[in-house]
């Protein structure tokens, strides 16, 4: 391991994140709310000596920076990042206790949006805009966007084992050659997603601070709301602009990239985007069916089923109504689409859709090859025939998948809490949904968990949004071993 | 497709059965059940029917069976026995509906052990003995008893296509190189512990019917009790010689086979054997310390922790007390044992546990790999090199098996059931266990599920019993194209 050189990395992160700890700190002096710029300025101060401590002792790193660093930085650099960025939570007293901070903020920068807090209207305004931008900064990456600033250096493998470690989805790169490059136009695409966002719901009257904040949380496919009842409060406009823009930030990027570039014919055609837009489609006709009597209008049972179908899937965590009490088939897709999850490629969690069509796909392979042995054949995607080491890679994840949910799933269990409570506890962090269901669902909230279980529902909630393998090597002896 | 050989192997399937249908009429003549004779009787002219119909249409066959007809083979061959196999419920008038029967039915023959009866001690002894006895010849499988029984042919690719097709675990024939002597000594194993299983509780003083019943359904880790209290009612003595054959039934056979031949040695070192015992001691202790304060002394504590514990890793389905009133810990452990099930190659079903050890190292390979891509390594099991295609296979396997549970979990979701009930009647009758939790819990029964939920988890049970492979094929378009 190249200790150094990973120090170095660590303190280029902790400084992103104390630049995007400013604007929080000058809204907290401007809004007069003491307690909480006195978090602010705790959470710099620490930042700023853990820093100093890096950058001294990790000067004169050799170079040398492969997939091994590439992996064990994300994973150390997402531990830090959220060490230090729940200390405005804890220092101004917002949140008590430190693991309930730490837990909080781990669920912003997953995007999970699961909370510990029974109510949040109460809170100072800078600690909910700090609250929604940790979706922001974790939707699409902080080494994404560390990389897009960066000065180009030529060296792209450097760049592309970081890229490809903290990115969603099975393959990275295909955009286009240059990381760099690429990081640059994700983080365009991204922020000109998010204004588009925020200009649609000031339209529809929702005030500034209220507009920032959901976009934030929509943009990361997050979930943290800034009002108790989420977005249930706002009109069918809004919410209907919510879940429009749940799903676009549920798409894969590239499709964005191939439309600036006029390329229709390659999003028309793409597979993994016909299978999401596919699913999201049969859910909602499906759910509404399912729930027409719950509600008074077709209207309103199509808003609220496309509503929470968007959440659900883009792995989001708003909610509009409260989908605990919809019958039991409703419940029961809607936790299955918490598994199918968003699109790779995009800022949502869970399986990903990309995933999903690779491992059926696969498996069709198998079938077809245990009636003709003699047979081969390759797995194509959009026409193209896929590396059986991505197949095999696909397959292995699927693997650590299966095994950390029924891992977690018993450890939580000592809580005493019920088996729907608990698995869908477990299945709303580790694929960085938020709500579950029973006593984890929409109007419920993760407070009544012990410390433990938090800290493990933390450690799943990063497992989920690195896609493991980052986190699951912390744990390697191999790791740790100088070369 | 070779039509014709497969006809001839279902006819085959098929006088098998009727030869074990003879001594349960016997039974039913000599107690003077006349419903229960007329039932068999019935049953037995619908074989003749069906059986006379195969042997004309199919005289005359080609020779030629590979790897396609032998799965299909097995897939159509159980599906047909099941058909049939359910006559003597539906015709006797001890079940009034077809579909019920079909289930009941499918679930012995799978040793799933899963019941739509509220009560059995009413029924009549002879239908009990067929209930109990369809567990038994599901075990070991009913391809195997044919092999054993069937004139050697020489062509061993022929009945190993059979034998692999229908015979738990990731890898089939590692222990004689002849099909045929392999199927003779699994049976004659299978026999011998039976017997030693009877002898046992009639030791401890159970009446020589329920000593049979008990023994049959514990030897094919069916569950189907004679007693509406399952075992719960019988001495400790005969609680504790269940959980010992239960825990005996779900070792690897191949470890019997080497104990014949006196290599100690390698059934000590067995890897799989040792990650069963080890699982099955740890969850033990666990539950045990979970559960104390429920029970009045240790000695009642461990012995139904052990009973529970076995009766759910081998997927058995015995009971001796209502686990579903147990803490929230212990009921997460046995839904996690369900997954797993038991040894490769015993009587269980279920993940199992070979295949969940070769599912973890694959996956450690997989992220040494992450860390260091340049370096070759193979996967290895008791010291020596397992096959890349076996470790592909058994990938794929874990992809149908995540496939299947979520799309079976959303159909009968559609029945309204809790989350809790649904998804463990999912993994009850998927792993071939039987009682899950909530309404499908120990002191339940599957009853109130709709016909369609009925016939998806008989499925399910099928797939579940043939590891998935057999049972998918049939619905490959492939498959019934004519070469």
């Amino acid at each position: 391991m190249n200790f150094k050189m990973m120090g170095q990395f660590v303190a280029k992160i902790l400084g992103v994140e104390a630049a995007f700890m400013l604007p929080a700190l000058l809204m907290s002096l401007f809004c007069g709310e003491s307690a909480a710029a006195r978090g602010f300025l705790g959470a710099l101060a620490a930042i700023a000596v853990v820093e100093l401590i890096l950058v001294s002792s990790c000067r004169n790193a050799q170079r040398g920076f492969h997939e091994k660093e590439g992996l064990v930085s994300v994973g150390v650099g997402w531990v830090v990042l959220s060490l230090l960025g729940c200390l405005p939570f804890y220092l101004s007293g917002a949140i008590p206790s430190y693991v309930d901070a730490f837990f909080e903020i781990v669920s912003g920068f997953t995007t999970t949006g699961a909370s510990i807090l029974p109510e949040v209207e109460s809170l100072p305004r800078s600690i909910l805009y700090w609250r929604s931008f940790s979706h922001w900064l974790g939707g699409m990456g902080v080494l994404v966007f560390l990389l897009a600033i960066a000065p180009a250096e030529g060296s792209d493998g450097f760049t592309m084992h970081l890229l490809r470690a903290e990115s969603p989805g099975p393959s990275v790169g295909k955009l286009v050659p240059r990381m760099k490059k690429t990081a640059s136009i994700l983080y365009l695409i991204y922020i000109a997603l998010t204004v588009l966002n925020v200009l649609f719901l000031l339209v529809g009257g929702m005030p500034l601070f209220d507009s920032v904040c959901t976009a934030l949380g929509t943009a990361g496919t997050g979930g943290f709301g800034i009002k108790n009842d989420s977005i249930a409060g706002y009109s069918p406009y809004l919410q209907n602009v919510t879940t429009i823009f749940m799903f676009l930030f549920g798409v894969n990027f590239s499709c964005y990239y191939l439309l600036l570039l006029k390329d229709f014919r390659s999003v028309f055609r793409d597979e993994e985007l016909r299978l999401y837009l596919g699913l999201a489609a049969c859910s909602i006709g499906a759910i509404a069916l399912n729930i027409r009597s719950l509600y008074e209008t077709w209207e309103e049972t199509v808003r609220h089923s496309a509503f929470q179908v968007a959440t659900v899937m883009t792995t989001t965590g708003y909610a509009t109504t409260d989908f605990d009490l919809w019958p039991s088939f409703s419940k029961t897709l809607l936790l299955c689409l918490m598994v199918v999850g968003a699109s790779a490629g995009s800022t949502g969690g869970g399986l990903k859709v990309g995933r999903l069509m690779l491992l059926v796909k696969g498996l069709r392979r198998n079938i077809r090859q245990l009636l003709n042995p003699r047979k081969v054949e390759v797995v194509r995607n959009n026409g193209t025939a896929v590396d059986e080491k991505i197949l095999a890679n696909t397959n292995a994840y699927l693997a650590a998948y299966v095994l950390i949910i029924f891992g977690v799933f018993a450890v939580i269990s000592l809580d005493g809490f019920s088996t729907g409570t608990n698995f869908s506890a477990v299945l709303a962090c580790f694929n960085n949904i938020g709500p579950g269901l029973e006593a984890v669902g929409p109007t419920c909230n993760f407070s009544a968990y012990s410390p433990l279980s938090k800290l493990v529902l933390s450690w799943a909630m990063l497992a989920g949004r690195l896609e493991i393998f980052p986190i699951l090597v912390l744990f390697s002896g191999s790791t740790w071993k100088r070369r």
